[in-house]
């Protein structure tokens, strides 16, 4: 039964069709990397195996593809929650890290926290050797988005829920051979955001939630709206309900869009027994998903 | 049915009797605080100038009184919640600030974000005049406590849930004539904490919520086990559920004992009707009440 589910970011993904095709194969192989560590360790390893490929890629939201705040730097969010120990840890508003996620592993594992920040979250990855130079994390077509949602922020027309133009946030869910449940989220945050700012990816409940004999769920979205929502938990408390992970994930996506309207979130779920599901009320969602011997992906 | 509840803390509470009573006189200028401040304004000042007013006294682990983290600085979490829109501000991790409570107001009405974490939420700090010099936040007193549990864990005999030991977190719910509820909670977190480390009370759902029609909560202990169990939405889903706020509460903090077990939560919760209850697992919990022309305080 073991099953890995991955997502790419809810939103508009009005990209090229050379670009679409590079980020399927780059879900895909996600999977692959998350159902390869999970044959080697657990749950937690694939999902932080498949996170971190996608952190690498730079074709997302999230590490080195994360996009700049107001002040021009890149600050990154990333959680990850063990079903099993029911132990979560995160790093919220993290500069110059290889990979966030592996980060926030570190806060859970080897910590008594759950959420490191800022610079205190930059001094662990200093002792962890997980920085990176900063060069890492700029490029010219990010430079190019960055001056250009900056000339529209100085003449008004920038709205907050435009974020969704472009990509956000990769995410992971997974259930192991031995029935342990994980769930992990990374993200760049959105353009333009205040320095420090907190989006939904690195609190237990909003951005994700795993629970063993329940589920997991990673989030994807306008981060103040997840946060509200408590998205993953909601999930969590329906599939719980229901037993339906189908249901769970729709029901607690037509909440956001009830309360918030669409074009504001995403979610991906897997239940105890590997039966997964996607929702968002987005116009598209990158995802992929696979178990050994099978993987796909969408968009 | 004006009525406004705080809290200084649950915990051990072992102190002398002078500074019992000093305890129990700030509890109840809190509370005359809040009510005035709900005369002139709504639920959202209330529970604002309560919270500020513990926060400035110095007694209480928040604002000026705050504990200081493993590096010896002072790192403030705070947050609030608005029944009305059901919007929410926080700030994390952030130092030398005058009131993290007004600062997490001002991300919640003056941004688009709901939680600022470390740098960027003193910058914020800084545009909007609310810094405090640093030695504010030292004492002798605090000094010589840091000294103490230092050397404690230098010998190993530290233990994370020890920091209940000490007085821990304050908060603040109310409800105004006009049926709107509000939630503040703010903290210095817990002694020798690694820097940047963010607790519960920044996080709606974990440290706080308030909800107009159902009710509004604050809670107080180990961090950690408050995100892990977002003991706030659960107490107001459980509200949801009974329309009793007693049993609310209690059972909200029950499910914390079970899972994580004593010394670990404390709780209060207005409904919204204005009856209010606290419940706790600690040897005792700091809190105060009120409605115009009628103020108490417990310890």
């Amino acid at each position: 039964m073991t099953t890995l589910v991955v997502h790419g970011g809810a939103g508009r993904w009005a990209v090229s069709e050379e670009k679409r095709q590079a980020v399927k194969r780059a879900l895909e192989d996600a999977v692959r990397e998350g159902l390869a560590a999970m044959l080697r360790g657990g749950a937690v390893d694939g999902v932080v195996a498949a996170v971190e490929y996608m952190e690498a890629s730079g074709l997302f939201n999230a590490g080195y593809g994360s996009v700049y705040a107001l002040d021009g730097r890149v600050y990154m969010d990333a959680g990850i929650m063990d079903g099993k120990t029911g132990r979560a840890g995160a790093v919220a508003a993290v500069e110059g890290v290889k990979s966030a996620v592996r980060l926030a592993r570190a806060v859970m594992e080897l910590t008594d926290h759950v959420i490191l920040a800022g610079e205190g979250a930059t001094l662990l990855a200093k002792r962890l050797g997980l920085t990176a130079p900063f060069y890492k994390f700029y490029s010219e077509e990010k430079n190019r988005q960055f001056s250009q949602v900056l000339e529209e922020a100085r003449q008004g027309k920038w709205h907050f829920k435009r974020v969704l133009d472009f990509a956000d946030t990769v995410g992971a869910v997974a259930l192991d051979k031995d029935g342990n449940l994980a769930a992990a989220t990374s993200t760049g945050g959105v353009w333009l955001k205040l320095p420090g700012r907190v989006g939904d990816s690195p609190l237990p409940g909003a951005g994700f939630w795993a629970e063993n004999g329940v589920g997991a769920f990673s989030a994807t979205g306008v981060g103040e709206v997840i946060i509200l929502s408590t998205l993953s938990l909601r999930a969590r408390d329906l599939l719980e309900q229901t037993g339906d992970i189908r249901a769970a994930v729709e029901k607690a996506v037509e909440y956001v869009t009830r309360r918030f309207g669409p074009d504001t979130a995403g979610l991906i779920g897997v239940d105890a027994r590997g039966r997964f599901a996607f929702s968002y009320n987005t116009r598209a969602m990158a995802r992929g998903w696979g178990k050994p011997g099978e993987v796909r992906a969408e968009l």
